[in-house]
């Protein structure tokens, strides 16, 4: 066990995968694949002999090179490119001293480290992109299952009007629709490589620099910004405001399915399984761990994209603090955006419905969710003021009395001049809100093309 | 003087237009204009008599109502809609009783509430959008016109290497390129209504929901949702999110600015008028003022987008706390933003340029800021680390020598077999740096069309 | 209606008391009475002729000036002292010439602004420290009251083991005993007057200044700061953080009650009134109003400390844009936080306790909720994995059987070598953790001195 | 080089000492720790076998434990004291069977989790308590030796008056003055026992519950709670809110320097150290690196805070995702404010002043510098608006015409009948506010008993 190790939790809050985009390694080779495509791109456009792109590009694998190291030069220059490009550079002067000469032409650190980080997070959009994939699919599947389903609809926490269980999984999955749209704009704005030089102006270039930006960034299957990018981080703090978008919206799901999860609730739970959630002190516990990871990403990831922003104020043409505050960050929004987003995938794969427990629920309250409904129909008859309030009146009373809400109308002598006979016994049933819900879903459904 | 109010500092943080947007009247006005709206498109989809919908549309005007009155009674209801579909009614009642039974019909609060904040926020969108074009087009017009003005690059606070100030503008406009397409790609997800009923079914309009929806949406020319979204509030937050962008990158040139206003620095102004930026106690200030407001938007902007993320986590069908969280957090936002854009448009458009104190500035370092464009030039003749060692320590003598870093070359014997005579002339001088900006500036004003 | 105000919400998200502390009025009286007491001091010390302090005071009423007008002119000098310092001195010169001369002297527009900002926030303390003086008295009674008031104890929204509703209170209770003491110590550093001439030095003041600094903290009855404080904003912030942690505190109080009141739980309910926490189209709704207000509270206050503390990077003697980022950030945090005081206030003096609802729910889950009380008993007899792995089993057949977990326990052999007869029943027995919950709450109340 | 590691910029941004108490290392110590001790307390109040006590204690070493393993079995219980705890029990069990039983009596594991963080956090600050009193240390030798440096003083980044190095220093120092006693009064309230079993009640031991928390606190030295805090949470974050408001005034420091190390400023130096700062791409650069890290950690910190902050709110017993947020974030931010620390003291202790460039930048601005002594000396003779306006306009001439102030004052003839012969003379010498701020240095100094 290092004594400095931070990755106990590393399992619980992101995936393997994010991990993976987030770690060392990978950010030592982001900056290393960048140097390999900048020697090649600075050959391709005659400026170096082609013979050097050949010896840099063999020594830019990342396990040739100390993190300690690296790490604790870093802490003297204030950045790993520096201390990278250094040991590059000797490794290739060992083989090849010409070669030497051309590592980081023309670049500066931050253009190492600026496409390295990009190249980070095209891997980490990669993978979310997969387990959104897997939640989406899954949230169509339950959509469809349950889009009859009856539940109580809850508003304030209360119990409101009778929906379906499909629609809210529908409401779920379209706010995801919208994040997988989010996302597919953000990689067209935010996968560019990074290349300026020391000022963004690529003077030691001459006039070959933009056709060296060109082959860098085919190289590394990057697009071309229009100008290079040093101080100007809208690019990294959208990512982050996406992904943030994104974690709010895994949140909401999370807290409802924490809600139906409730010991007094019981209408859908996480998936079981052996030692899963459970507690040291009480074994009949069924925690939501899910729900609970995904809370907390949504707590944390907020503050995480405040960060990017604040951070965007970077001087002149390469900042001060602004840019190493991003280092870190960044990462860490993916990482917990994606552990909460897995987490949730897999709820929804393995979502437990207590569809018996959901009809008892919904007419737990005497009846009482019915209220708005009869007000609706009646409103037009007699005033919505005047339905509202009696509604209310007779609402209060039936629940003081623990009585059904139903037989406290059926006393109610103003009612019966605006009801046919029967009509009441009608407006109780349930059926008009699911077929309603029903055929949202439906509609979503057919929109999405299923 | 009320003496509750709180409009101080309205004129110093924003913009007429962009306060309109979030006013009270203005808020009351987006309720009522769903409310009237939703009345023709109830009688339109053949549900409430034709004659409703001109009767209850004649008392959707925000000046009939008090806002005094409405807040207090929002106190109690928890929102402003209630009160006023209340105030609503009663006044369409006074006059057409029949078409007050029609009011608000189908809809609950939170339709009125959210689509109201839709269409404030399209006002908002619209008058960012104007002073954004205004900003835009000052910054190309300066980028022109300085294409080729030198001055000092500069990189954690210290002088880099030559750059000029077209560049460091074609900066700036590049990033708010990026915004502008950010921005028409929120109002398409954005600007769409809200009707959905108490818990997003529609279950009171039977199967003419879907037509209510549409005629509402073409009334209020807004979009229409695939379905409510009264607990998916990502829309909103993005609105969030896409104007915090905006904000750091309007930070950014603010702090340019501000730095190079500096009484040292002395290279560009803010736009001078009498009385602006004075000070109490020193009469000769000549203070950044507009530096200071959007300064201060880019501190307060990110952690406002961070609390619409936060809220993000709202409960089953309407949430408890998340909603009221951004009723005021989102108007601030863009209040904000818009006072910090329209103080940099005009900027933007008055900046005071002193091309001689640039070059001043350039010459002050004796030389040292050519070090980059030396190394550059002698890392391939030589190798990196050994040209970058060789600069370093003679950069660090002549700093201390307080001697031009040209004179301490010279004397450098080791450099005369790598360069040929007059070349050490040659990579002092600026010419390149300058060319090479000035080709990046063309290629960008190009590329926009200018 | 004012095209511009925005105060609709005011009424639902703070106090009458906490707005006014926030509002124009007192801004500026809060500059006018340093001016005042500036005088006076000057004059105390023998630098201002007496006779001065008395114009200039008789001019020092807020009613005297039109804040519109000092803030169109804040706009352009950027900030309110400014003007208003014009604007007194001239008040002062049509009537008494010489007095005029000595209005401000020796200050700086930030020492008006800063003493100003104290002395409002003087003012929200005080009325803070009212209302969590009616909360703790509130829940002290209610602790007290249902000291043995059985309760199912949740974690992770999950029935746990037994508890009672004093010992939850008390918990809320104990915690905003900390908020007070941290309160006090908040007010002994942050309650101190502000002046420091331009730079911080007194200058203009010669060696009298700190005689001046003694007299004008006695005349405001605030603290003697070691040294002017205009770059060094931690007192401010501290006064956020602080506030900050109390909305936590009310925002946890306020999310339990939301979750006791939903329609499936039902034990404990925010106080009755008409219309309070009604629906627009739901006529039997009871909506948790204080518990929204505070939770959005909760939700908005920590990003506003957020930006307390990132604008405390301010340059030099006095820094550009941080010190706007305050203006409207703190009273905006006092005004949330002490509207959710007020709400949790309301709702500790008035809360509705359904104890039969309490012991039903305590039922509801067959007995699962002393499944950790078994646990503790049996872990030092069979050994901790083993009492635990079989009882979650036990549990995990209960549940799926919808059967009493007791009766699952009297059908296992392996436990009656561990158990004396009855003894099982005794396990199943509340009592035990009612008592030591009461205990619990005696020693808290006892060593509050109640 | 592990692919999942994140330690590159670890040696940047903190300290190891501060590494060492976030590592998962002392997380688990920390856990074992409490286990060790509830062990020796539960025997100690006669509930447990003594001997029970010390062969617990025997295996509560972090190296027996492997945190993979651990980090494997959390992501499934949710967090890691369960698999702790199991994995404690069984070692125990392996050589004691009957002490294995009384491992963690009742206790929940958040018990463990909390205490564990609480000396992981009493670790942290001792750590920073001896940095702080380095930088303090340091200052205070600074603001002695230069406490009448002249230097300008500088508001809105704009010369405003002359002041001292000293003072300047003076104000850091003063400002860390408060930190230290925030940081006393936090540890009273912080540093406490979580001990509570799973509600809170401690039920599980009966009557002994009190004696045993007095035991646990005595053997951990640690501080007694009023009452178990699991779902109460404002000690961990007032413990965030304190180091939060520290880190702002390390970015402030850092700004300070940063912006006096400017290369047209050039007033005072980081410390230089060989590769100290440096670029990959211009050998003359000098970095402020610690500025940069100081920075970077003023932009995090505030951010994280709110984190702490929005997660108080924790439902009930014990909350659900809430608790999870904090793992991370409170040793992140004790990282990153410790790294400031460390990096701030070090450039305390080696600042370079070049007291020749404070000089020569005073001048620089053609003495307009002064224009605020002279307004303070006119205005008591001619009025605050006359003598305002006669030196802003005097100032603006000067400016234009760079042109000394003195010189176009001396032409000015309205201000013949206001000052003495030599008077000018007299007020353009900035003595007088060299003695002001050498005189306040002074005072803070005794004070602090210097």
């Amino acid at each position: 066990m290092s004594s400095e190790g931070r990755v106990l939790f590393d399992s619980l809050f992101t995936t393997e995968r994010l991990r993976a985009a987030a770690s060392d390694q990978a950010r030592v080779q982001g900056m290393l694949d960048f140097e390999g495509a900048l020697a090649r791109a600075t050959a391709g456009a005659g400026i170096a002999p082609s013979s050097a792109a050949a010896s840099i590009a063999a020594h830019c694998r990342a396990q040739l090179y100390d993190p300690a190291a690296l790490g604790a030069s870093a802490a003297l220059a204030g950045n790993a490119a520096i201390p990278l490009v250094r040991a590059l550079t000797e490794r290739v002067a060992a083989v090849d001293a010409l070669a030497a000469r051309w590592v980081h032409h023309g670049a500066t650190s931050q253009d190492a480290v600026d496409t390295g980080m990009v190249l980070q997070l095209r891997a980490a959009l990669d993978a979310l992109d997969d387990d959104l994939g897997r939640l989406v699919g899954a949230l169509a599947r339950l959509a469809r299952a349950h889009r009859a389903t009856p539940m109580a609809g809850r508003t304030w926490l209360q119990q409101a009007e009778p929906t379906t269980l499909g629609l809210k999984v529908a409401g779920w999955l379209d706010a995801l629709d919208r994040h997988r749209a989010r996302l597919g704009e953000l990689r067209g704005r935010a996968l560019v490589v990074q290349l300026g030089g020391p000022v963004g102006n690529l003077a030691a270039l001459g006039d070959r620099g933009p056709r060296v930006v060109e082959l860098l960034a085919q190289h590394l299957a990057l697009g071309i910004p229009a100008l290079p990018w040093h101080a100007h981080r809208d690019r990294l703090a959208e990512a982050g405001a996406v992904l943030g978008l994104l974690a709010g919206t895994l949140g909401k799901v999370a807290r409802d399915v924490a809600l139906l999860m409730q010991t007094e609730v019981g209408e859908a739970f996480e998936p079981d399984a052996p030692g899963r959630g459970g507690s040291s002190s009480m074994p009949q516990k069924r925690n939501p761990l899910s729900a609970a990871v995904a809370g907390a990403a949504a707590l944390r990831v907020p503050a995480l994209v405040a960060t990017l922003l604040g951070a965007m104020v970077q001087e002149h043409e390469r900042g001060l603090g602004g840019g190493q505050a991003e280092w870190e960050t960044l990462p860490q929004i993916w990482m917990l955006t994606g552990g909460a987003l897995a987490q949730m995938a897999s709820v929804a794969e393995g979502l437990e419905v207590d569809a018996g427990r959901m009809a008892d629920n919904l007419a737990c309250a005497s009846g009482a969710v019915q209220a708005g409904a009869l007000a609706a129909a009646l409103a037009p008859r007699m005033g919505r003021e005047a339905a509202h309030g009696l509604l209310e009146r007779a609402a209060r009373r039936a629940r003081d009395a623990r009585r059904p809400l139903r037989d406290e109308l059926k006393d109610e002598p103003s009612l019966r001049s605006h009801l046919a006979p029967g009509e009441l016994e009608e407006l109780f049933d349930t059926n008009r809100s699911v077929a309603a819900s029903a055929a949202m879903v439906d509609r979503l459904l057919e929109r999405r093309g299923g």
